[in-house]
C-alpha cells in the first residue's frame, strides 16, 4: 500500500497510501446545509444566550442588544463550571475531581450562514483579536492550566448549532494530547537546542511540495504525517508559544491565510464540515517556552475514524499530503 | 456539569455529566440497516474474495467453496503488505519506513445479516477460536510486534461491507496507544507488584454498580473512566496478557458474555453501529507479561467526536457509566 510515516513530535505512526492515492472524488462526505430556524447566535436574538462576557460592538449600543461584530457568551451547556475548587480525590484505584473550568462561545459574526471565507478581512481580524483577548483574560485565573480554542463547523464535525462559532475551554490540568506534544517538542529541544516547529517550517519552505499558502508571517501546509486526508497546519513563521502574544500586524496576516486556506479546501470539497484546533503552550507555568510553537490544526471531515484508529492511535491516510497540497493549490 | 475522572492506566481525563446525565432517548444515532446486494462475504460468493488463509469448513468441502463456518481471507485493500522489509529511514527531521504488515479479514459466519447476538453459541465459539488461531499463526512472523483485532459493525462505525466481519492487522511496531497502556500498566505494577487490570476487576466486582454481566471466567462492565456513553469493557477474571492463550472452556464463556453484552446494548439502542477492539500485549518481545491483561473495549456509535476531543484527548461523557450499566441491566 505504501509508506509508514512517524510524527516527530508525538511518535504517532500513519499509513500513507503512496501507491494508489485517493482522488478528491473518492470521498463521499456529508455536505453541510443550513436549515435555518430561530438561532440564538443571530443578530436580534441576543436575549436567547447567557449574558455576554465580552463584545466588540458599535459605539452607543448596549450590552446584550444588537449592533455587535463579535460576541462572547458562556456556553449554555458548559462542559465545566467556573465555580468551586478542584478537590482531587481517589475512589479505590481511580482518581477524580470536580468539573472546574470555563467554557465560552465566541460568536464570530452576527450572520447565520457565513463561514470564515465569507467574512471580510476586518471581520476575521476582529474574531482573532477576540480570541487573543479571551486568551489573555482567562489566563488570569490561576486555577487554569490550559486554554483550548477549537471550532466545529457543520453537524458532521460535531457542531450542534449551525451559526459559525468558536469554543474555548479553560482546563484545570494540561490534557494528555497536549502533554505528549510538549514532551516530544521538549526532548527535541533538549537534544538540538532548536524548536522542532521552527525546523519544520524550514524544511517545509525548502521542500515546498506540502505547502498550501505562505505570507509574510504564516505558512499553511499539509503535514508530512497527516492523520486525515487534506489535514492542514497553519503556523506562524516567527517563534511564539502563544496565540495571545501575536501583534496586530500578525493578526492581519493570520486572518488572510485562515480565510484563504479554508476557501481552498471548500473549493475542492464544497460545503465540507471541518474542525480546527488552536494548539498553544500550557498557561500559568513556565513563561518563556522556547520549545513549543503555537499553531492551528485544521481537519476536514471526509472519512470515518473506526476501530483500527481507536485501538492503535495509528491512522490511515488514503492520500499523500503532497498530493493533497497539489489539489488544494489547483495543480492537479 | 459534574465530575472529572482520570484513567489510571493512560492518564486520560474524562468529563462525566453527573448533574444532568443523558437518557438513552437523548441519543440520535444512525441506525444500521442492511441494504443487501451482491456480497463477497456471503455463502456461495467465495470466488469474490482473495483465497482463504484459514477456514473452518465441513468435511469433504474444498477450499474457497461453500460449506464453511468461519473464513479468513486477506483484505482486498490491505493497509499494509506482507512482502518486504521495514527499511526505516529519515527525510529531514521526519521518519518513515515501508508499509510492511498483514491485514486479514475474519468472516464470522456465512449469513449476510447476522450480528454476533444472532449467532448460536457454537458459532461464536468458532469465531473466537479462529481469532485465537490467527493470533498464534501471525505471531510466528518475527517482523511483527503487535496484532490488533478489531471489529467495525455498521457503516456509522466505519464498516465498508455490511456482512459482519473482524479485521486483524499485524504491525511492525507497537502502536502509540498500546505503548501508553503498557507504560501505564507497567508503572502501576512496578509500584504495587500487582496487575492494574486484576485490581480493577476486584474493585468492579466489589462496587458492582458498573458491572453489566459476569460469568465464571469473564466480567463485562462500564469503565469508571468511559470515553463514550455506554462504553463497555469485557475482561477475563484470570490474569492473562493474550487472547491467544485462552482455554477451550474459557472460549465458551467468552462467547456467552460477548453475545449477551452486545444483545443488551442493542436492546437499549436497536440497530446501533459499534466498534470493538481486542487489546493484548505486544508480541515477539517479553514472554511472561505480568503487568498487562488482555480485554475487549466495546464502543457503541452514539455521539460524534469533535474538535475538543481531537485537540485534548479529553472526552466528554454525557452519561455516567454507573447509569449506563443500570440501563443495560434494565434497572432504569
Amino acid at each position: 500500500m505504501g509508506e509508514l510515516r512517524r510524527d516527530p513530535i508525538v511518535g504517532r505512526w500513519v499509513i500513507v497510501d503512496t501507491d494508489h492515492p485517493a482522488n478528491p472524488k473518492d470521498f463521499h462526505y456529508e455536505q453541510n446545509a443550513y436549515k435555518g430556524g430561530v438561532c440564538p447566535f443571530c443578530y436580534g436574538n441576543e436575549g436567547m444566550t447567557p449574558p455576554e462576557i465580552e463584545c466588540f460592538r458599535e459605539q452607543g449600543t448596549s450590552a446584550n442588544s444588537s449592533g455587535w461584530q463579535v460576541r462572547v457568551v458562556a456556553n449554555k451547556f458548559p462542559a465545566l463550571q467556573i465555580e468551586g475548587n478542584l478537590d482531587r480525590r481517589p475512589l479505590g484505584l481511580y482518581d477524580m475531581s470536580n468539573g472546574v473550568g470555563a467554557h465560552e462561545v465566541i460568536i464570530e459574526s452576527p450572520y447565520h450562514a457565513k463561514d470564515i471565507p465569507d467574512l471580510l478581512p476586518h471581520e476575521i481580524e476582529n474574531y482573532i483579536k477576540m480570541c487573543r483577548n479571551r486568551a489573555v483574560d482567562l489566563a488570569k485565573d490561576k486555577r487554569f492550566k490550559y486554554l483550548m480554542f477549537f471550532r466545529n463547523f457543520g453537524s458532521a464535525a460535531g457542531a450542534s448549532l449551525e451559526h459559525a462559532h468558536t469554543q474555548v475551554v479553560a482546563l484545570p490540568m494540561v490534557p494528555k494530547n497536549v502533554a505528549e506534544e510538549i514532551t516530544g517538542a521538549k526532548s527535541y529541544f533538549d537534544y538540538k537546542e532548536r524548536c522542532i516547529f521552527c525546523d519544520m517550517i524550514r524544511q517545509e519552505t525548502q521542500e515546498k511540495d506540502r505547502v498550501v499558502l505562505e505570507n509574510k508571517f504564516f505558512l499553511s501546509f499539509c503535514p508530512f504525517v497527516s492523520r486525515f486526508p487534506f489535514e492542514i497546519w497553519i503556523m506562524p513563521k516567527k517563534h511564539n508559544a502563544y496565540l495571545r502574544s501575536i501583534s496586530d500586524e500578525e493578526v492581519g496576516y493570520l486572518a488572510e491565510i485562515l480565510k484563504e486556506t479554508i476557501a481552498k479546501v471548500k473549493n475542492v470539497f464544497p460545503n465540507v464540515a471541518y474542525n480546527y484546533i488552536i494548539h498553544v503552550a500550557p498557561i500559568n507555568g513556565e513563561t518563556d517556552v522556547e520549545y513549543y510553537h503555537w499553531h492551528i490544526e485544521f481537519m476536514p471531515k471526509l472519512t470515518q475514524v473506526a476501530g483500527f484508529e481507536w485501538g492503535t492511535g495509528f491512522y490511515i491516510d488514503p492520500i499523500t499530503p503532497e498530493q493533497s497540497a497539489k489539489y488544494l493549490k489547483g495543480g492537479l
